[in-house]
């Protein structure tokens, strides 16, 4: 199963909102139902939004005006921006070779997610791991295996993975919703987690390494990525559990010199103040909701990308 | 309004899984029913568990059985043990001075939290106060005033309070059905956040102390409470924030050389997988559900007790 693909003109893509309940593929046609979809977490994950602002040009049709508002429809991944500027640069060539740009950005992270997880795999030492990981960075962030989770897949491949401690990643739930279906669909132990307990597990023993994703990662080595992966980096650094990110070459934004430059997008009260139509705080509550934090490159043992494990 | 108190010969209380929604007294008649509500929560926080240690002692009726189940009902805070031994000392000297002694141990919390508010707020500086903290730790945690969000509520009435940063406090989100309510009712300006984004609204700057309660204070300092408590400690740190810890003297266990030596509360997965009712997680997912973590003491600011303030 692919997570987002083009197919007969259109792009089709798994509605994760609906998840883990019912696995539906939305077929998209416009470019204001993608941004739509991407507004709502319908599509999500670095590597996956990439792919869709590719294929969001190619559905533009030339229209420009459409173009810059799905390039700016989230603001701190810079994968969307990229996936968007690779197929628009093909413009000048007419339609055909913006689909070709755009089929080859989906089968670029394809590759990619083979090789972070080769060479993430290799990187641990041990043959019976136990990872812990937030948010959702399987195949369903991609387009077919994973970044983080791919690390893992490929471990429970080798016959080398043990458990992995998921973090549910609130306000959105995508390890409760997303990480776990997915870990269950590949048979790998897991055990599920509020994010509040990472660092206290981690202070307790017996994990052998953090894998997180990256949304994006400044110039040196800053990582802005899902909420809650900087107090997983800083309980990792205390108990002495390498902290070790995975994602694509095209994560790393040259452009911005550190993390301070991130902008971090703020999203919606009801996020948390409701989950799934269930309200939690009386009536009115107002809250802060930071989508995403930015872990410092000190606290981080190694990023692993598709083409190199660099060392911050 | 009494969170727990004794009246016409049985306990009374609020039934704290109906917050915010309803607020309902429970009657409490037996010490069975009570252990019941001590398990499902409907009664929590260590220094409402302590009262209730004490009453219940008065409901057993010389039961001594009843007694010590009453006080295994939950491990890790050590106030319900110590509740329960204060009444049953009394138990030579008859059901009299039984019910005086478990009236005693109710107006010594409210003597307490009375003056752990007033110490914690002259202990910080500045008039225009950013707190932040997790779980709940008010008047729902205690008989009337609470604990940490007693030395808010004191911040508040001396008009230094700017504004309170609540984390939700999952899995059973104290923080975002109780605090939130208390906070409403006090008329302090608050907003909630998701326990994940602690840490990092703590790197972002503008929060002037973390203010928590506790579980169980270990002889060397070391500190038990409510799961995600550990990781504000560690966002606190790197921040340079004050990271205080508010409790009666009670809390402190002489008999506990240092946190290595306290149980952790490990709950139920439903707790983790379903919110109130609504399922979060592919059906059969596991988890690991610690209710409380542990705070080393390097990491701790100051200890706020009802006699002194102590720095570890």
């Amino acid at each position: 199963m692919r997570t987002i693909d083009w197919v007969d003109g259109a792009i089709e893509l798994v509605d994760q909102t609906l998840l883990p309940d019912r696995c539906v593929m939305l077929r998209v046609t416009t470019v204001d139902e993608l941004i739509d979809a991407i507004r709502r977490l319908a599509v999500r994950g670095a590597p996956a939004l990439g792919v869709a602002g590719a294929f969001g040009v190619a559905l533009a049709d030339g229209d420009t005006a459409a173009i810059a508002r799905l390039r700016a429809a989230r603001p701190t991944a810079v994968n969307l921006a990229w996936g968007v500027d690779q197929a628009a640069a093909c413009l000048p060539q007419g339609r055909d070779a913006v689909l070709d740009r755009a089929l080859r950005v989906r089968d670029e992270d394809i590759a990619a997610c083979t090789a972070m997880g080769e060479r993430g795999a290799d990187l641990l030492d041990g043959d019976s791991l136990r990872i812990m990981t937030i948010c959702n960075t399987g195949g369903l962030a991609c387009v077919e295996r994973g970044t983080a989770l791919g690390v893992v897949q490929t471990l429970h491949e080798r016959g080398r993975l043990a458990e992995v401690l998921a973090l549910e990643t609130r306000p959105l739930l995508q390890g409760a919703r997303l990480t776990t279906w997915e870990l269950a669909r590949m048979g790998a132990p897991h055990r599920l987690v509020a994010d509040s307990a990472g660092p206290y597990l981690l202070a307790r023993g017996g994990v052998d390494a953090v894998l997180i994703g990256a949304d994006r990662i400044a110039a040196n080595g800053d990582t802005a990525n899902k909420i809650g992966s900087y107090a997983l980096a800083l309980g990792a650094a205390r108990a002495g559990v390498p902290f070790i990110v995975v994602a694509p070459e095209t994560t790393i934004d040259a452009a911005t010199p550190s993390g301070d430059h991130i902008e971090i997008e703020d999203r919606a009260d009801h996020e948390v103040v409701e989950i799934r139509g269930v309200r939690l705080a009386p009536e009115g509550t107002r809250t802060a909701n930071p989508a995403f934090d930015v872990t410092p490159h000190d606290l981080i043992t190694a990023i692993v990308t598709d083409r190199r494990v660099i060392r911050p």
